[in-house]
């Protein structure tokens, strides 16, 4: 499997130990250059890169459409032929931004308090206004269905997945990777590649909900985001902000929501679109 | 609180919703300065900040003793007198190494396969051949004395930890913070500005065990390093080829040891040291 590899392992527990393997999940850097440029490096889970080259120049505002981007490839390593660590980004017309090129992969972070931080966002982000609507217990089952679908999690115990459903609770898309952000870029990625309508989807993550999440899921326009676990000061005044709906702890049948609750309705509620 | 804050929530289930107040964790980014000008910035939880940047000077290799420290200080606002997201780090003698500088906050990932990652790391870290060992029964203890400690996450259930421990068990130094590299940070930082040896220590996280994580501890000497979640590919290859310890899992009496197991020890064996 693409991103588990087998390695042995001592098991030790009271009674004695025993030499067995175990599937862990695979770490490995990706660098990523814009017009024959470095701009980032992640570690990352190798598989969807080319969804994360997409997502995350989308994501970090150096594309706002498909068309924006030419072309994608790994760069060619004579030593190994097989190497596939360093793609290169074709931009259809101009540069990467220079905000981008200076960000870092995982520091989108610009301003140096939160309200600055925010206020730049809010800036770049128009106000998320779709009324889109999902039923509470539509929200609470898609936990359950991603985890279903998270091949690799199932393997090693330890890798995370982000997906996008639509307000049904039809899952569209769902990738994994041992980094938070980066398996939120490759669904981003991949809703741009595929060309998925995002404006009225729900992201769900299954870390934390922190703040470089809520603004990855703005610039794509998501309005509804919701973490299994828990979210932060900073993710909840964006989402309040930017008019995003954010919902932590799906777990257990309950929810919470932090900002924009109008987007979650019980059951016996009027549809409100 | 310092690293929470109360938020307004709406707690909804199947039977109806409620509005109610939540504590979450607070995020706000820290801009690092090295003798005036800026190296990285990261989103962090406000608190034990020198220790944040002490920890992450050190285990990026800026420094290697806190003698090569001369100041640390917030950075004035006037605008805010209250404001405390940037600090300045003097260094004794010179400047920040270049690759310091370029790293970015989180990605100290310096090669782009693994071989390349590693062989750099190993040049730098002198192999670790403490021969300190440590109890199974004692290791599978260590979670739950650090839960005991993690004051904000029993608050908020969505914030990391990082425990330094004696061979015998006993806490040493526990940091928390939303991020699983920098609760590593504050703890480095802390042992290297409390002068306590790491050499004959265990780091236990409550994160996934990664490649940035194992070579942090590496760079600060520690021998053990364990969490209570999975480990990756690269951070066992980093363990290996360094002579440490890292171990997976650490659950009910459990434990999966991925490479140099001579520093687990049954409670029977004798004790090597």
């Amino acid at each position: 499997m693409l991103g588990t590899q087998r390695l042995p392992v001592l098991r030790m527990h009271s009674a004695g130990a025993r030499a067995d393997e175990d599937e862990v999940v695979v770490e490995e850097p990706l660098e990523l250059r814009v017009n024959n440029s470095s701009i980032a490096v992640t570690m990352r889970t190798p598989g969807d890169d080319f969804d994360l080259a997409a997502g995350f120049l989308w994501s970090e505002g150096a594309v706002d459409s498909l068309d924006a981007i030419g072309t994608m490839a790994y760069c060619a390593n004579e030593d190994d032929p097989a190497f596939k660590n360093v793609i290169n980004v074709t931009l259809a017309s101009g540069d990467c931004p220079a905000q981008v090129r200076r960000s870092g992969w995982t520091s989108s972070s610009c301003g140096l308090c939160g309200k600055a931080t925010i206020e730049a966002i809010r800036q770049r982000v128009p106000q998320l206004r779709s009324f889109c609507a999902v039923r509470h217990d539509v929200l609470v089952s898609l936990p359950a269905r991603m985890r279903e679908q998270q091949v690799n999690f199932n393997h090693t115990g330890g890798i995370h997945a982000a997906a996008l459903f639509d307000r049904a609770g039809n899952l569209l898309l769902l990738r994994e990777d041992l980094g938070r952000h980066n398996a939120v870029d490759k669904v981003l990625g991949g809703a741009l590649r595929g060309r998925i309508d995002t404006s009225g989807a729900v992201l769900l993550v299954s870390g934390r909900l922190g703040f470089e999440i809520a603004q990855k899921a703005a610039v794509a326009r998501i309005p509804i985001v919701a973490s299994v676990s828990a979210t932060s000061s900073l993710a909840v005044a964006l989402a309040e902000e930017v008019g995003q709906t954010a919902v932590g702890f799906v777990r257990n049948g309950s929810v919470n929501i932090y900002s924009h609750p109008q987007r979650i309705v019980d059951g016996i509620s009027k549809h409100p679109d």
